[in-house]
């Protein structure tokens, strides 16, 4: 039997080492040590809400009588089908159950868009700072993601045209859009949606929109799904999800929605093979439908007053640069460091206040450009405000000691890539 | 906005294209068309065990009591992983939590397996006729499915050395292995898996072995596990699965085992990227620990009783071959008939024995070599004893009437590609 110190005789193919590790992995187990030491660690590098699941949802679980948990059909139940429909309506968006797939969260819904949107070698356009996960579903499609950067200076809102002609190739085959954006917090205006949505169609690509944040605006904005855009309905394939809009990340259900009947009908193929979405998820996710208006409010309204804390406590923060976010949960922010990377070990390795201290994502893992990010880090803030509180009054201490600290060349720790200690980061 | 009947004028790609529909897609409508005529139709065509999810797990559904359905660890709950450990051990094998991974069924297993395994353009050999959802995931991974032809009249045992070796090109990176087999019921020898592995060892090949039915052995047989082979712990990535051991299909829960690190590692990432397998899945499938072993010894003797109806019957009407199934609930009868696409539409369509019909799958979809299969069938036998002696006199009579009716040459109807009418025919 071979050890687990010998090299490997049979390696990988070339994709499987193409899917990138977490860029907060290596962060993990300094947490877990700083944690073991007995210092306080406010998570503000996650993005599973803390907020819970709707008893509307998570009471059905005791309702369950089916006795034998079957295959449900591979595009989704009637019922969750049909939840769908329903949610999409009232949005003001006609979607039929035929335009629809159930998928295993959002993730298979991008891995499906991206295999039925373009082949091996094919590229893909994404904005930067972009959700890493986009990065393994490229990897497994064989699909090159192609960076358009999107900057700090300018809130993240999205490039001109010519930026996007410039990026483009013949090999082309999707631009992928993340609407309210993960990790910046930006939404794009109906003007922005529709330049980029005619450059889709101008150039005959497809246009997959991930609206998993949908609900998450503040400040009274409203967000515009790329399904409502006129004259888009062949190029735009939208992704989404149930877990951050009902914090039930663990249930793992979404969707797919397409006008394109060529794609759905690949997607639907290949929902056929794996053969079906999670049963027991459907079943919960239909209770959603009772839940009534006030909750999504009542969530956003929650976030927002996270956001505010957060927003108010760091820009007063010597050297901190933030564009003001406008949705989801999370934002990137630039601090007056050098190396985010260093940073973000050194506040679980070398530092602490009154016993605790943050986790935060460095910005470098969200970019495709090498170099860029390196003084940002990206924040979530699906803590409650008391520590989110903490956590600013830490950052601030923290970024005048990490200033004035010996030795500012200061080595990271190099950890291994170990065994799967960490909890996902979420999309 | 573009009309339904319209052509789509953005294509999906080519391998969208290519992932194949069910092979018994097309029997689907015909089958509800005979209900609504009032015809009993008997299901010899799925592979959804009709037996009871054991209380074990569904019984835990009513004591979820996290507030928050939360994601998991990408790998799978420490709980999770610590069952499959214990499975695992009470079969005499000593995998480790950081050997295994929990997977959305055996099915992400299999992609997993696939996209760490080869590039795209890289081949897979896999012995014909085989599970039809390879297919799915061999275009998903684009990966070339090449076939070995196993017989009917050999009991659809493995061919020699000399087959796999003709098979074999630069570009094999993979043997796919489904043992017990599904769609023939053959459970094939040890000698069988170690000149299989030794192929694998001797051409630095990777061995995906499919065990989703390895308890499912009849007459005092007793499986080997591909994992258990001295001598392969570099090239084995086992493929498993609770949907059928638990009559379980729809929690969509299985994993992934394999002793190569490397495979290892970029299977975590891919796993890291989606990011969580199903939560309440794990959750579940944890009561399985509490069973006692009369719980799959108990199955098992279900099952064998039902074979034997379904082998004493068939084999006695003149004309039908089959070797005796060995394991898993499915077989492959050679039928007198010269074209089971023809035979099992006309099932459907035309016949009825005391208002009941029958529904089984062509044998052609099984295979990748065009013409193979053309007289044979798949039958599962998921139903009770009282319904397959049924199924039995209905296929004596109805072939006896098939054989006599006037236009031989009949027509098959055809059926559009429609929306997603079917449950999935299982793995």
């Amino acid at each position: 039997m071979s050890s687990r110190t010998e090299t490997t005789a049979l390696r990988a193919s070339a994709r499987g080492g193409r899917v990138p590790a977490s860029p907060i992995r290596r962060l993990m187990p300094l947490a877990e040590e700083a944690k073991k030491r007995g210092v306080r660690v406010h998570h503000l590098n996650i993005g599973q809400p803390d907020l819970e699941t709707p008893e509307a949802m998570r009471g059905r679980l005791s309702r369950y009588s089916e006795r034998v948990i079957a295959y449900s059909p591979s595009g989704g139940t009637p019922e969750y089908l049909g939840f769908l429909v329903e949610y999409y309506r009232r949005l003001g968006l006609r979607l039929t159950p035929d335009e629809l797939i159930a998928t295993t969260g959002g993730s298979e819904a991008i891995l499906f868009a991206f295999l039925a949107c373009a082949d091996p070698g094919d590229e893909a356009l994404v904005v930067e700072p972009f959700y890493t996960n986009y990065s393994a579903f490229a990897a497994m499609a064989g699909v090159t993601l192609v960076p358009l950067t999107s900057r700090v200076e300018n809130g993240f809102h999205l490039p001109p045209r010519e930026a996007w002609e410039r990026a483009a190739s013949p090999r082309t085959k999707i631009v992928l859009l993340c609407n309210p954006n993960n990790p910046t917090g930006t939404v794009y205006s109906p003007e922005e949606l529709h330049a980029v949505a005619a450059f889709c169609r101008d150039r005959g690509i497809f246009l997959i929109a991930d609206e998993v944040y949908r609900e998450f605006v503040y400040d009274g904005r409203r967000t515009v799904s790329a399904l409502a855009l006129e004259g888009c309905e062949e190029s735009v394939v939208l992704v989404d999800s149930l877990s951050k809009r009902y914090s039930s990340c663990g249930i793992r259900l979404g969707c797919l929605a397409t006008r394109n009947r060529d794609v759905h009908r690949a997607c639907l193929r290949m929902a056929q093979g794996r053969p079906s979405p999670p049963g027991l998820a459907q079943f919960v996710a239909v209770g959603a439908l009772d839940l009534p208006p006030e909750y999504m409010s009542g969530v956003v309204a929650e976030y927002q007053r996270r956001r505010d804390v957060l927003d108010e406590g760091l820009r007063r923060i010597p050297g901190v640069f933030l564009p003001k976010p406008e949705g989801a949960f999370y934002f990137i922010a630039r601090l007056p460091i050098a190396d985010g990377d260093d940073f973000a070990s050194w506040l679980l390795t070398d530092f602490q206040l009154d016993g605790a201290t943050v986790m935060i994502a460095p910005a470098r893992g969200f970019y495709a450009t090498p170099g860029l990010g390196a003084d940002q880090v990206r924040i979530a803030y699906v803590l409650k405000e008391a520590d989110l509180r903490a956590s600013v009054e830490i950052l601030r201490s923290a970024l005048e000691t990490y200033a004035h600290r010996r030795g500012a060349g200061h080595a990271r720790p190099t950890v291994p890539d170990g065994p799967d200690l960490f909890l996902p980061q979420g999309s």
